[in-house]
């Protein structure tokens, strides 16, 4: 039995029902969806993200607009910038990538991004709608593992499932997720994160562990119970002289001894992280749903 | 030692404490703090907490007003006296009681309150913020028992926390204020629900247990460690002929069984049910502060 969670081919495959969807709606006449993507200055990790997100609309007949700021814009500039976007109308959704220069304040600019073209699903009122079970945009790591999850089948109603991680952007928004009286969901949800003293006690009896944490190979087979589920959500760089770019992606997840006893496996890389890029890609196409309804 | 965690004893303290700060505003030439309610039909057990909330803002000196509609009132014109509360300037706060009538659709209801006088903290923004733990509008009961296990000093850091019940209004947002990296949290948070297969796993293991299911005597003293601390959030009408009401409040905890293991215990009533006016009062004290700020 192949235990591999595949998010490269599931991601190919969403992109592929997406492009079709766009087939149609232009060949309905109506515009394609428009993503844009600001980014403020200089950071190579960023434009490489960025750069990824701009070539994934294009795969799937996206339009998407790329703004460059430079690093040393004022906070009210890039706030008129968001003004901008936020009524156009050739748009359907943007992205703020972070991090952002010092001088700025990310939560003013989170809010200022109308909750309708939040296809980050990182305003407040996102997240909100999201925890009270209501429509809204899901920010794109935790959706890209729901999707997966659900595209393998995996049946989490009443299983024990660990969190490892709280942060606002996967660790605490999964743990809502996979607890809600919804399909891919109505599971036993424990948040352990840096406080946690019985790490143990929750780990080896979880059905499902989704791991946050961005420490590679924290997890380690001695620590899961056989036939657990595993979704590595960690992508560190580590030094690694025998890789052309000098570093290896390693997950929070020591495969060999996890993949073991694992029942399912996400790997790293090709697990979460293209699945991610998808979530957007689904989030832009439902604002455009809206826009032209 | 004296086991019990009085909430009503600390909601009287909270609010001769919210009194001095009123008549300090006073004296400083400000308008008293100003709570508004709507009451849509008659419904008894509705008029009774309405009633009470208004009793507590005259005990602290704040304005109140109570506005009750007819039962027949159309969404529409709901939305319209809704809207008339969100911009006048004298209304620091207010509250729509629920539950509404079948016609009314209590969503589109709870979104058209202006977060910035949803006081009782149900508005998507106002959940989002207080889960990305943004400055926000606690909701009442979870806000409540916040204030109460903090005036007990009691120190939740490190410790295993299970959570009885997945409400939007008591076990979904407490499940998250236990758990962020905040004084009154940082514990490790399990939230039980009706799927859950092994709940003694869970309970037996926790330092805290609050319950909020709302099933009568649920939680028995052997379900429990030596030394847990209990919040019982239930509150359910039993009959009871020696009453003269005719019922007995009980909470969710056998509270014999338990307290006999518990090192805390908040009682039923006497317990979170106080707590969560003090915490409606604290709410709009609050928003009379932006107001005037």
């Amino acid at each position: 039995m192949n235990k591999i969670l595949d998010g490269k081919k599931t991601s190919l495959r969403i992109k592929e029902e997406i492009k079709i969807k766009v087939d149609k709606l232009i060949s309905e006449g109506h515009r394609p969806p428009h993503l844009a993507a600001i980014l403020v200055g200089e950071d190579g990790a960023s434009l490489t993200y960025v750069t990824n997100k701009v070539l994934s609309c294009k795969q799937v007949g996206f339009k998407s607009s790329l703004i460059r700021l430079p690093e040393s814009i004022s906070e009210d500039e890039l706030l008129k910038e968001i003004k901008k976007l936020n009524v156009s109308e050739e748009i359907d959704g943007f992205i703020v990538q972070l991090p952002l220069p010092n001088h700025i304040d990310d939560e003013k600019v989170l809010l200022s991004i109308s909750a309708d073209k939040d296809v980050d699903g990182f305003h407040p009122e996102n997240f909100g709608r999201m925890a009270l079970n209501m429509e809204s945009f899901i920010p794109a790591t935790p959706f890209g593992i729901i999707e997966l999850l659900e595209r393998y089948n995996i049946d989490l109603n009443g299983k024990d499932t660990v969190i490892i991680g709280r942060s606002n952007i996967v660790g605490r928004p999964i743990s809502i997720l996979l607890s809600r009286k919804t399909k891919i969901g109505n599971s036993t949800v424990t948040v352990v994160h840096s406080r946690t003293k019985k790490l143990e006690f929750y780990t080896k009896n979880a059905d499902i562990i989704v791991s946050a944490l961005g420490v590679p190979g924290f997890l380690k087979g001695d620590m899961v119970k056989d036939g657990v589920i595993i979704v590595d959500v960690g992508i560190t760089r580590v030094k690694d002289s025998s890789k052309k770019k000098g570093y290896a992606i390693k997950g929070d997840v020591d495969f060999d001894s996890v993949y073991e006893k694992a029942s399912y496996i996400t790997p790293v890389p090709g697990g979460v992280g293209p699945m991610t890029i998808a979530s957007l890609l689904l989030n832009t196409l439902k604002a455009h749903k809206k826009s032209i309804a």
